[in-house]
């Protein structure tokens, strides 16, 4: 599936297209952004989402940019513009400033580059993680890992889909993930869209139907790993984790080498973002809760890397003790330099 | 909190009372069921809901029949009706046929007795609890278990409430308890009439509110209790006690006697009743997942008897091993008994 991608028309720069992320699953509506306003819009309202696929797409808009502002001072602006259309997502302003770095011709290359290196790193994520899930039988995850979330394959998802592909008779057991519901509304598309079976479940639902429906392994992403493999990601992800280990499942973490924060000895460091309690006391504009009730929100929380059976990156599958393998990964070369590129 | 309650008018009966649910925590509406239909149709229609105070409203609701259908054959009939209007509340059907076998004139009395015997265990409960509570910190609780589900002071809930009302300074973690989200709804609106701190979370965030709100207790209610102790209550218990194992906090269960089944010798012999698909694939009447995705929606998991550090009844606390501890309450006298009452 292309979630995020350049269209030319007549040799020359026209738009980037995208999936509106706000119209899934009830429409798969291919949108274009023409103008920078509207790159910038589209990044701002999660029209794309996803840390990888917001930088692609910040990448592709700063190319774009180009084309529509020749005089160097309009162009810069723009670009600005679009590196801070979400301050908070690293991947947006790395993305950016490659691009520039690239020079004024080469930037749709190396927005390319970038979108190509990320599709490698996630295929090779897909290849190692397949040969972890079993040769038939149940798994679960959380929120949404997939292309929709990467521009590539995708990470924890992508290792399902490459599994099921090589012929690995799974059925997923998917998180709605609430409160944003990720896994209901995007991992739920993706999963009919690769064909694999699957079915939706309540998060509280997740311990209960890893025993009753005999889960064989539990995979999720992460948003940043410490070197003792401590794990931030998707809230809900700990009780997951806990409920695997309970139970005896492979609890596994599939993510880009570039989550690892090799400065970063233990999770105590992470700080976790916490965000609008609208999210919990209401959904789709209504109240589910009294409307002045108090609400704890955090975004993410942090799984134990002693819970984490293996952490799955580009390079092969990480096994404990983390702060061993972990850092022996810092200094391997990118999959960029692998594919003939810095 | 009155919950359900009965009316007369210039000494003949006239109503059953009730605080509407389907329109909590937005109205607390004070609803009066007039006929037999409207009796039927408010249980059906969830207007009361959580089986004790189910039962207690359809007692009621057969003292109004006899009122309204003097003759013997309609009178049955009506009784009839309100037995079968929600078929798989065993509560119902038990409280309408003890009010009948009072007798034409005992009807009322009967069902005077049945709430007052629910208001002496929920009270017992509450006291027997309160000794488990810290006496400052945070507690977490999941769906919801107090006076709206029992017409009493509730089970769970109650225990809460009453330990703080006792002077235990206590906040209240609150599950939002998808997918019908009675803990959004229910217990975050009665912990707020009783003066309870409380913070509503989002399922998902339970592991990480334990551990970084620094919980101290999590308590919940039960629909169905084996003899070794093995539990049935609302689907996503088991997630909450297996976290609350992993982090070194007592998780307890409070529920009157009645819940125990003695017959019942684990929690691998009860049936778990599955629910509609819709209610995971819509959030507030909205749809969040493709309107075709499969779904699991079991209404209840089982936690094992080993994960629960005590089983508070009317009776006091029953601690493990439950094969020893909960048989012996099979044969202690009813409350009803301590009351003074058959």
């Amino acid at each position: 599936m292309e979630v995020v991608w350049w269209e030319a028309q007549d040799g020359r720069p026209a738009a980037v297209g995208y999936v509106d992320q706000r119209r899934l699953p009830h429409e798969s509506v291919h949108a274009r952004a023409e103008t920078v306003d509207e790159i910038v819009a589209t990044i701002a309202g999660l029209g794309v989402r996803g840390a990888p696929a917001i930088g692609i797409f910040g990448a592709y808009g700063v190319a774009l940019a180009r084309s529509l502002h020749a005089e160097a001072d309009a162009f810069a602006s723009a670009a600005d513009r679009i590196r801070a259309a979400r301050p908070t997502a690293v991947n947006l302003a790395w993305a950016v400033d490659r691009v520039l770095a690239a020079g004024p011709e080469g930037l749709l290359a190396e927005a390319l580059a970038i979108h190509a290196e990320q599709r490698a790193v996630d295929r090779a994520i897909g290849e190692h993680g397949a040969e972890l899930m079993p040769a038939a039988g149940a798994v679960l995850t959380h929120c949404n890992t997939g292309a929709l979330a990467t521009a590539g394959s995708g990470t924890a998802l992508g290792v399902i889909v490459a599994a099921y592909e090589r012929g690995r008779k799974l059925h997923v057991f998917v998180d709605e993930t609430r409160p944003l519901l990720q896994g209901a509304r995007l991992t739920t598309y993706e999963l009919a869209r690769s064909g694999v079976p699957a079915t939706l479940i309540a998060d509280g639902a997740a311990a209960a139907t890893m025993r009753a429906e005999n889960v064989r392994v539990a995979i999720v992403g992460a948003d940043r790993i410490a070197t003792n493999g401590d794990t931030a990601n998707k809230i809900g992800t700990f009780g997951v984790a806990i409920a695997a280990a309970h139970l005896g499942i492979p609890f596994y973490v599939a993510a880009p080498r570039s989550t690892i924060d090799f400065a970063l000895r233990d999770g105590d460091g992470i700080h976790i973002e916490e965000r609008a309690a609208a999210e919990v006391r209401a959904f789709g504009g209504i109240a589910t809760a009294p409307a002045d009730m108090p609400v704890y929100n955090p975004a993410f929380d942090v799984t134990p890397g002693r819970l984490i059976a293996g952490i799955i990156t580009e390079y092969g599958v990480a096994r404990p003790p983390y702060d061993e393998s972990l850092p022996d990964l810092a200094t391997r070369p990118a999959l960029g330099l692998l594919l003939g590129r810095a």
